[in-house]
């Protein structure tokens, strides 16, 4: 039981968090806090905060945990302004898609007595904003927790409570490891999706519109590349060494298609096509009954 | 009206097509034929065909029209088992995804007398067999045909028909115009899946798991990744050039993204990304009432 609560950033992400502890009668307030005053007046008429403040250093005072819902390139301003007026003892978290870049900020803006734990959980959708938030995002979706040897265990334990009783599955492993895994499931498939919609519409001239003869496959295989341009710059800029790593794997296996295909090699591309097909698959079949 | 209609292949695609044809009130007698009994039976148990034989040759005897709908690396085959046998004044058409190719074969293996029209319905979903067809597939999608100077007038009226009564837009195009259209919207998304997921599931060891943390944007950004892999082989040999070319193109935009992570160019990213997003945004909105 969290007796206050701070979100600060109440869009998708923060505003279902605090539905889903409300919802469980875990949670006494919840303070939201923001740049935006009408999100922050519609999440009070959902009912997903109590009260507000656009204030981020008035939002946290006396809060017992603080949730970091903002683009990781906000994290050294609102770490900054809220860690003189936390209160001892008080726990913040994230739920940043960067792990080490997190631990980092913390480590650097919060004051001595003030726990950080580093927290992901693995679910949304491209919308965002208190309007789309619901209850349900995390039930069965897994949350990574990071913690560092300096994470002191009290708070570890009442972080991993926090996501447990809004239904995610939380394991916890080492931030650099955390950050490579994101990078290969996450981060370069949004980078992906972001660049194959350039070269698309690289290729529109007056006379060829590639785009009006788009279907169902492109807009799935896009859906990502909708997410917002701000977070996912952040995002690839705090991991940007992965990014590339990831990046480059992507291209050689691109570079070996294209290959293949030049030198008429119809073996090699079914063979590779047949190959993530049959991934794919197992991937999903692993997944059955699970809410990806 | 088409009194006697033959598919070759009673999949997804054609299976479809005689669905709805038969809901207008617009065929006669359906044949299906196809390697794969079990097949044929249950298509015949769902309405879908009226008689069938798992010799192409008897299928189409008699037939008006003769829709050519299994993997483009068949379509030789088929071609010089039908040809011989069908009326005077039939027409053939395709279904397949690359048109020049399309064209090449029907010249190469049909007897004079014989009518082809290329056509590409632009629907489909990753499933196949009779099983998932559905009469609304072709509702509201585009349906391109890309005639030759020698394609006879009447059998691109009768065909152009067929596609309107099943509730297509059908527009005409060059086959060498559809084939680069294709390439950019349809034939390089799915590459780019198949080398998706061949560049995580390359990351896999003993210990390291990428595929048990990925999501809901991974699922749908791999969707297209379980596509038939003799399929899409058939499409990416057949329109080589062409993809070849488009991959390039997504090379330099995975690069140009690549470089800006590298000099940790901020601005550069969130401009890739946001054109990106805009560009997307705006097909979407393009689209908005149309069944994508």
């Amino acid at each position: 039981m969290i007796n206050r609560l701070a979100i600060i950033g109440v869009g998708l992400i923060g505003g279902s968090l605090a539905l889903a502890l409300k919802a469980a009668g875990q949670v006494g307030t919840v303070v939201g806090a923001g740049r935006d005053e009408n999100n922050l007046k519609l999440a009070e008429s959902l009912g997903i905060i109590d009260v507000w403040a656009t204030d981020v250093a008035e939002a946290v005072k006396d809060a017992d945990v603080v949730v970091l819902a903002v683009p990781m390139g906000a994290y050294a301003k609102v770490l900054r302004e809220i860690s003189p007026v936390l209160k001892a003892g008080a726990i913040v978290t994230d739920v940043g898609s960067t792990k080490q870049h997190a631990v980092e900020q913390a480590s650097k803006y919060l004051l001595a007595g003030i726990n950080f734990v580093a927290a992901h959980p693995l679910a949304g959708t491209e919308k965002s904003g208190a309007g789309a938030a619901f209850k349900e995002l995390y039930q069965n979706h897994i949350c990574i927790l990071t913690p560092e040897k300096a994470t002191d265990e009290q708070a570890l334990i009442k972080i991993q409570e926090m996501w447990q009783y809004v239904g995610a599955n939380v394991i916890q492993m080492g931030a650099e490891e955390h950050d490579a895994l994101l990078a290969s499931v996450s981060h370069l498939p949004h980078l992906a999706a972001f660049a194959l919609v350039n070269a698309v519409n690289g290729q529109k001239t007056a006379t060829f519109d590639p785009f009006s003869f788009a279907a169902g496959g492109f807009r799935d295989f896009t859906r990502i590349a909708s997410s917002s341009p701000v977070m996912w710059r952040d995002i690839a800029m705090a991991n940007r060494q992965a990014m590339v790593k990831q990046i480059e794997c992507f291209q050689a296996e691109l570079q070996s298609m294209k290959q293949a295909l030049e030198r008429e090699d119809a073996d090699v591309l079914l063979q590779q096509f047949a190959s993530a097909q049959q991934a794919r698959d197992a991937w999903l079949a692993s997944k059955e009954g699970e809410n990806t």
